[in-house]
């Protein structure tokens, strides 16, 4: 199942360039008053929830994907964790580029560990991302995006897939410079998500994903997740052998080789193999 | 205005080591269903929700604080930011332990930047920190916590001030090792918050609060914020100059020398100036 956000908070079933709509199935939620669940409540009820879902699906009528504004697909991600160089060649380049590294050292994953990206930074895909400081190098990173669907922790590799909901494409949008990446990508509009989420299922195995990266048409990153340093199950070791994921909580997994500066004007577009396509405008900030 | 959660999410006005429940009042904040608001909702309405809090604390009988268990006071930050090194003499103590080093530079606050800690790791002081690496060293870190009550983007330290809704006293508690601090500080029970939020009007002059920590009666931190590197309406300028501050983040505005080792069984004392004295015991993972 596609599963989308779009418009003022609605939710859909995406089939065949067409979104039918199914936000009625949110009143079946429970419900809350402050203070409001850590986690997000949409995902945490989603195996409850899909075959009211679906059948809500089949009952609507569909409306072109070209006539609505995707939101971020997932609404209230509890943390947005991510990989940094975990891809060897962009370990590489990383370490080659005096623009990129900025005089700190440029260690392995196994030793720097994850970072965190702040939640107030994340856009749906219809949303541009805006640059903040133009008068540094902002670079677009590539990114399989794993969503948790149950809650764990130090979550064995062996049984981590149990624990996720499904997958999307991002963008970990990045402002170099020498400060934590905590900082530096937690930018508003520096954690791009969507188009949509592609339930697990939609998936049938997430440790050969092709994705692909293109700026303004150019082909800029082409990778495979095979190629990942530290693969998804064992991520999602690494991360719960620290904190405790929670339904929402986003992975984005690394980016490959071939990051890059975007200025204002750009089209991005990112195409991710079981998932789908995104295309993403650049801004600058504040522009209308 | 000091003022406390507690119990099963119950709100109190603290006074005279007594609590006032005022819990009815959250039933004046505005009603919200999924997807909800990703900043706190009680901390965004509090000037407006304060008379009817002050009149219903008038009504209350005292309950001792004694008796009641103490809630993070902040139930949703969107985010927690975090200042690493922000004491001189603490940015020493850094660069010359190979213990707190790890064979990493230590660079100032204005290169390193800021960092992010995540919120599934807050609690509040009748919690136990819970010791999840008991094979490396857990260090305590005492420190001041702004907490933001009125949003904001590129805010200027002069008018920073206006953006704050109260302070609480902090614990940073931090695993040392070689990751990056948004991993290593993020651990569940490793941002401890209390023991209440005392309004921005409590507070006279944050610029010179004085502070101290002790490990089971023994001094370990004392200093005044009169020593921050960077002072608190500069944090809030720096923090906002990459994204936006929203009602209920929290701002650790870092630590003062003497940071060491706690292990289990042992009390953490925390004393802030203007603000209140946590307590608070350390535990292994787990322990009953």
């Amino acid at each position: 199942m596609l599963l989308c956000r779009f418009g003022s908070n609605q939710l859909g079933v995406v089939r065949d360039n067409n979104v039918y709509e199914v936000t009625e199935v949110l009143s079946d939620l429970p419900q809350y008053s402050y203070p409001f669940p850590t986690h997000d409540v949409l995902i945490a009820n989603l195996d409850s929830l899909r075959p009211r879902i679906q059948q809500l699906a089949s009952q609507s009528k569909p409306i072109p994907l070209s006539q609505i504004k995707l939101l971020a697909p997932v609404a209230n991600p509890g943390k947005i964790i991510a990989a940094p160089v975990n891809y060897l060649k962009h370990l590489e380049e990383a370490r080659t580029d005096s623009e990129i590294h900025h005089s700190n050292q440029v260690g392995e994953i196994q030793r720097v560990g994850l970072f965190l990206k702040a939640t107030s930074s994340l856009i749906g895909v219809s949303e541009p991302v805006q640059i903040a400081h133009p008068n540094r190098r902002n670079d677009h990173e590539a990114e399989v995006v794993v969503v948790i669907g149950k809650a764990g922790r130090n979550i064995s590799a062996k049984n981590a897939m149990e624990h996720v909901a499904g997958f999307c494409a991002g963008l970990d949008m990045t402002t170099r410079g020498p400060e934590e990446r905590s900082m530096r990508k937690s930018i508003d509009t520096y954690s791009v998500l969507g188009p949509w989420l592609a339930t697990a299922d939609e998936v049938p195995d997430s440790s050969i994903l092709n994705f692909r990266l293109t700026v303004n048409g150019e082909e800029r990153q082409k990778a495979n997740t095979k190629d990942l340093v530290i693969d998804i199950p064992h991520l999602i070791e690494f991360a719960s052998s620290f904190y405790t994921l929670h339904p929402g909580d986003l992975i984005y997994t690394g980016t490959p080789e071939g990051v890059g500066t975007v200025n204002p004007g750009d089209t991005i577009v990112m195409e991710l193999d079981n998932v789908g396509n995104i295309t993403v405008k650049v801004q600058a900030l504040g522009a209308a």
